[in-house]
């Protein structure tokens, strides 16, 4: 299969599925644009003084039609974008078109290979000789990972001029990594090391991204700054957790059209996206049962009348798998082979290793039955027993549905937007070392504030007096850091 | 448009989308098949003697997945059938092209006109010469109303030999109802009145088709006996509540990807529908405003927490409105004039003339932009305010998504087949009269008990002194017929 | 011990606990007031008319201080009345006090034995020479019994000379009933035929009541018509499912003080009752498990995400038992055995007999703690392990805390008032016949409404065309009498 | 009115209502120790070495049946106890009882005044001529601010000759500290520095409290190192939101018996203990409306479906307002007066200064009528409205009902006894400073993994392996410090 890159008339880059979806992704994007009071907040205030101007961006984040509006929001903010998606699935083909058609270099499409997804994000990353890019959005760190990979192994090919052997890994992601940066190494053995000398830093989007990235400042091989928007509440406390109150059971109905209510649900990790997830399957009138690690996470569980066991205690009376745990090797093999027939399992964690799927392709004698695209039954041949495996492990609202709704990702990508301008505007001034840094509160209650007025909300205003006896400033931040909302 | 009937190889007549969609119907019906245990029971139960054979039935219900495990069951009971669906917007292609290709003559696929919708109408109950339907499946009555202005049109063609004149009526669909029998009139003055003869009975499923029948019953116009199954506590208390429950959200999140969470949402009518929406915009996170006529449903929507007002007085500050009230002229254009830009408009009642679309489409200077199939942007020329109307006014959990679940739609269609066994077992009794009937209530108790088992529950068994104590039977039915669960 | 009626000023007959108490009983009539507008709108609609004037009314219902709002509005619209709890535990003292004080005889206390029990039952039905009453308000109908039995007894004793043998029955309570009516046989035996023969009829409240009169008039032993109250629709779906929703976590709180959330909650019974119990567990954050024996109820539970299994399944691991069922014998001394350590057991059912209190005070070397009145420690002696029944078996809600408030009494109550008026402005027409009646769903829906405006709630208003078209007066009735709500 | 100390035969003082409860209160004492499985986990786990051997405890906390508990596990692992209550109508009379009979000295009452309160708070800090306490637990911080206003006091006294002099105050409790202090300075002008210099520390209770702590620390003045008991996730995140959630309902049924659902309820700040009391009203069938200045806290409730306004839009629509903000002069003397009749006005902040007492007091012609204790209706003279104000403002859950159930308690309170062990053992080592410290995780997820089991809860061991891909111990602690819940 050759990967051939396209351009538009005023010669942009893109490889999309089709561009005459472009009309469609615009009429959703015009749609979307009134959910995002945050993004088009910051077009309002922020567009004419242009502060990304001549920032070249590289992002890495499921390219829908949210992103979309994120990425014309950068824009109109001054800065050149090229774009990838941060899974083989989550990409909405008609917003890649609209955007691939009018505003940034998009190379994204639904369904890519492994190697293709790579190719991508290289493509993504590689702003020709002009060098770039300046700053990266990411979401899960690929694109950082790729970059950092890169590095390493151009310094050990300077060192030695041994090059990556995909061979080495038994991860088959990693291998098309390692295939990647080979590829391209004896052609042009300084590429990422242009990049991460340019590099002013990243802002990183989700749980799992952040916590490579403070891996990796603990053990000093971080390249450049890294901004924690994760960690911003009104990303963490709000898409993490109402986005996937809302995006698990439409990933769910789309793929299934499965009657929630009545079944026995089991969500595994209670963080804030197993939060959502238990929420809605309760909601939905599921009897939801959660497995965890963490004492304080499965009490709060226990609080909410939610049963707390472990994976093998209900293996085979439970109808509906979510994995939400942000860890790996969660569903295995065996407990699949225990299941029900026709038993639903999915995962809503960054990453696809919740789910043990090289294991079940590896299974001998295993059928798969492709209901349709990201909807598999798995077959045991002992048993005749099939399981329903969504978007083949990977992000299930993302695979079978349509990632989570603007409002919600109005919050996350306006912390986004602030954090993009926040590194570019003291990209001179040494403010951010090469560590992780999180984005001050007030720009936190910032980002709630601008949701606000389109849900129809009336702040309270606090007297002076009020604020002196309480301690805070009349204007806010209202909360000490370590407040937990 | 020339309206071509296709046959199988082994002659069955069918009009479909696309046959070639007949597979990945089969694996949903497998699937769905595993999720109805009701309508699996049947077939273990009765299948064996057969209690169908002999009857032609003709079916008018959404051509869905689901129905698709109907139509079988009632073909594996020794029926055989035709079958249109009840609503334009309702066939799911795939299903329909399985039940064409295996076992039924259909006629109907996504999207048909209002011509379309009455030929198909009429395909389904034209068994051709040797005469039939001995059964008709109704769901909004639309087959028993064709059949009954047919009858109506023949004997005042043979009165006074006027063809009925579809001018003289404002009512859009009415005027195409009345074109189909006017065409077929001259050439088969009898053709109706040969159904009338041989009709056994009717089995109608919802609201507004059991209004519909017990207005004639009152009226002395009921050609045939009817069964209403609506009335099941099994059909209305669970399919239109827990269904909608299910389906609202469902269509909702695939037409617009809105979130729903923070939002304003009005439901129009609190009866089971009603309910069953309201529950689930509440748990999603909407703030739910309720408008009704009935005061005993106002109060139980103000015991929920759930405000009561009329539709004017949050017209202009609500996102989201929802038909439910089985009624007509709800949403009308002076309302939909005052929305908010972007406001999302729906019905799930039965009928689309709770929105008055007609006077939407009539609006001077409109602006329809269609978004997808079934998501309409409709802008007003004075505001440049957009509405989004959803499946055209039309229901929008079969238009928009797949309909209620597989597991609620086995309670209804169990009760279906037991009322057509019923009816045929007793065709030549006289026990059934031109009157409206529902089934008895151990019946409908045996229907709740089948759909048990698969969600893991187990029943208590009263003694013979309890059952004694409570004065009922110890093995049901176990309250009395005026109670309403 | 003495039972002495006493008098006040005026020479109206009572006892209570505490004249005294009066004061504070009128201060919380006062607020009650406020609550419920049915009953001042019939106080402002009816009073000029007097309907009740010249009635002689006997009540047996819980002496509350929303009962004293009942008994005012009946003195005010021309009534005279008797009243006496149907519940040993169920009055409020102050509300009695206040009642004796200012409006009506009153024969009742919170703590009376079954001896005393029955007498102040006698003593309300006992207008004296002058006869009476000519009117019963019932709630479980102690008070139809009494008469009945009276009845019946003294038919006996004219045909042979027998008088009752209290030890003819092995039910406890029944023993006293006999023996009450033995005592004045002699003395007066054609007391009760007296007041069978002025008996206009019965108006009567509750589930367990409604279930004798159905029997009786089955069995063709009713003495005189009756209304039934429990099945309007703002009855039995208000107060049986709103009010005990309520109720019940007032009375577990006030009696135990025990965090409900996490734990482990066994609902008897989902029927009104139990449902508004679940709901209200459930909503606490308990984990809430259904028995039933009905499978639609059962399968009503499912749907809401609660399991259904046999009390037998869950009985060592649950922490609180609710019995809600109606029926008899549903926890035996076998399931208290098999208990938790603390276990806490109670009813909510209308009679004592749902939790076998007989056999756990007959359990060789059991010891009983009082903690407080209404919460009792019952050790095991194999064990030492207690568990903690609440209101000795009684209804919880009235003898752990204040029973259902205030305004869902007010729906329940006004459809009392407008019994009433009804069974007396027919007294003489004979439209009533020794049958059981419900009331018109027209009045049932004014009792609703009466109650809108309160909750800031605005109706709709159907216009002609909406009501031709759903076949309803455009003011009402608005649903079938089937319909399930 | 003279307060007299009373001692036990053993020589301890104390000061209660009336010590014939205590019987009484230890079946309750028992009853809460099954329900506070981390307290007698750590009697089972610490007991034995007696880690509190000669600690001097002063507490200050309310003296309910659940502190009881706290108290007991405290001297069995070695403390000497004194104890008051933090709030005057928090005490337990049978709570307080049992302890002064059985285990510490108490002086503790339901309904105090001012000037008995601040007489308790002395007497608990006062252990004679030994010196004492060692150690404070503290609940919003009185017994702290009284060493510290006394020390300041000596200070002043010994700089100047000056005493304090309440009237240079205009708080009205502010004016009892000072008096009290006053009284004792000159007889003893080195009471509070002899404290000051034995004591090792203050373990806080409360958000108000710790507040206190934090300001004078940042100021510059704290005189003894503090544990921050409320920001333990198993405080802060459990105690004030679930607690509440079950304490808030109890208060306002056991002071006014009113229907919550229908109910339009104000919840003035939606923090953890907002959040708790919205959710209890949300889930009991009110309509709940959210005062909030922080956007981030308003943002939430949005997406629970709450609206957010300012009080003054719904003060005149409103049935029940309740402060919950930790702020002061949130209900004011003008909205109360805009209120409808018979508005419920209460508190469940720490203070009572949330809702405007003093000029509700001192209103022109205003009439207080006393319902009951705790429970006041205060009449407007011009509209003769009256507004009906719980716990005179105080604490709702422990001026009108018990309290926080004894699970929850439990979290807390094993935080505290963690705590004053962790300050005791270092008492030497100058490990903590003036500082305000709180308890790092790993106790945290140990007190709530003591509480699972006795929700039948089983916790997933990560494997190695995982616990090293997430980066953590396998043995915990689980989350970064800075992780929400």
């Amino acid at each position: 299969m050759a990967l051939l890159v396209s351009k538009t008339q005023s010669g942009r880059e893109y490889k999309v599925k089709d561009l005459s979806l472009a009309d469609f992704g615009r009429l959703e994007i015009d749609l979307a644009e009134v959910e995002m009071p945050g993004l088009i907040s910051c077009r309002t205030e922020f567009g004419p003084t242009q502060p990304l101007a001549g920032a070249k961006i590289t992002g890495s984040l499921h390219m829908t039609i949210q992103t979309a509006v994120l990425i014309e929001t950068l824009t109109a903010l001054g800065a050149q974008i090229r774009w990838c998606s941060c899974n083989i699935f989550s990409t909405q083909d008609h917003a890649a078109a609209a955007i691939a058609r009018d505003s940034a270099a998009v190379f994204a499409w639904k369904g890519e290979t492994l190697e293709e997804y790579w190719w991508c994000t290289e493509k993504a990353l590689n702003w020709g000789p002009d060098g770039g890019p300046d700053l990266i959005i990411d979401d899960g760190g690929d694109a950082t990972l790729l970059v950092h990979e890169g590095v390493k192994a151009e310094e050990e090919y300077e060192r030695s001029g041994k090059v990556p052997d995909p061979n080495e890994t038994d991860n088959v992601e990693f291998k098309v990594v390692l295939g990647i940066i080979r590829d391209g190494l004896v052609g042009d053995p300084r590429k990422y090391r242009r990049m991460k000398e340019r590099l002013v830093g990243v802002s990183e989007e989700t749980t799992t991204g952040v916590k490579r990235l403070y891996q990796m400042m603990t053990n000093g091989t971080l390249l450049f700054p890294a901004i924690n928007i994760n960690d911003s509440v009104t990303k963490s406390k709000f898409d993490n957790l109402y986005g996937c109150r809302h995006s698990l059971p439409d990933g769910l109905m789309r793929a299934t059209d499965v009657m929630i209510a009545g079944k026995i649900a089991v969500v595994c990790g209670y963080g804030d996206v197993g939060k959502g997830c238990a929420a809605a399957l309760k909601r939905a009138g599921a009897r939801v049962i959660v497995t965890e690690a963490d004492p304080i996470c499965a009490l709060q569980a226990l609080m909410e009348g939610i049963q707390v066991l472990t994976l093998e205690d209900v293996i085979s009376e439970a109808d509906i798998f979510v994995t939400a745990t942000g860890n790996k090797n969660i569903i295995m093999v065996p407990h699949m082979k225990k299941m029900k027939n026709n038993a639903i399992v999915c995962n809503i964690g960054h990453f696809d290793n919740e789910i043990d799927m090289q294991g079940l392709e590896a299974y001998p004698g295993i059928k798969r039955v492709t209901i349709k695209p990201q909807t598999d039954r798995w077959i045991f041949p002992e048993t005749q027993n099939g399981i329903i495996v969504l978007a083949e492990g990977r992000l299930i609202n993302l695979g079978c549905a349509t990632g989570h709704p603007s409002f919600v990702m109005s919050c996350s990508f306006t912390n986004q937007v602030i954090a993009q301008i926040e590194l570019w505007k003291e990209r001179n001034t040494g403010r951010y070392e090469k560590k992780v840094y999180v984005l001050p509160k007030h720009l936190d209650e910032k980002v709630a504030a601008l949701h606000l007025e389109k849900l129809g909300a009336k702040l309270t205003k606090l007297t002076l007096a009020q604020a002196a006896y309480i301690n805070v400033p009349a204007e806010g931040p209202y909360k000490p850091p370590t407040y937990r909302y």
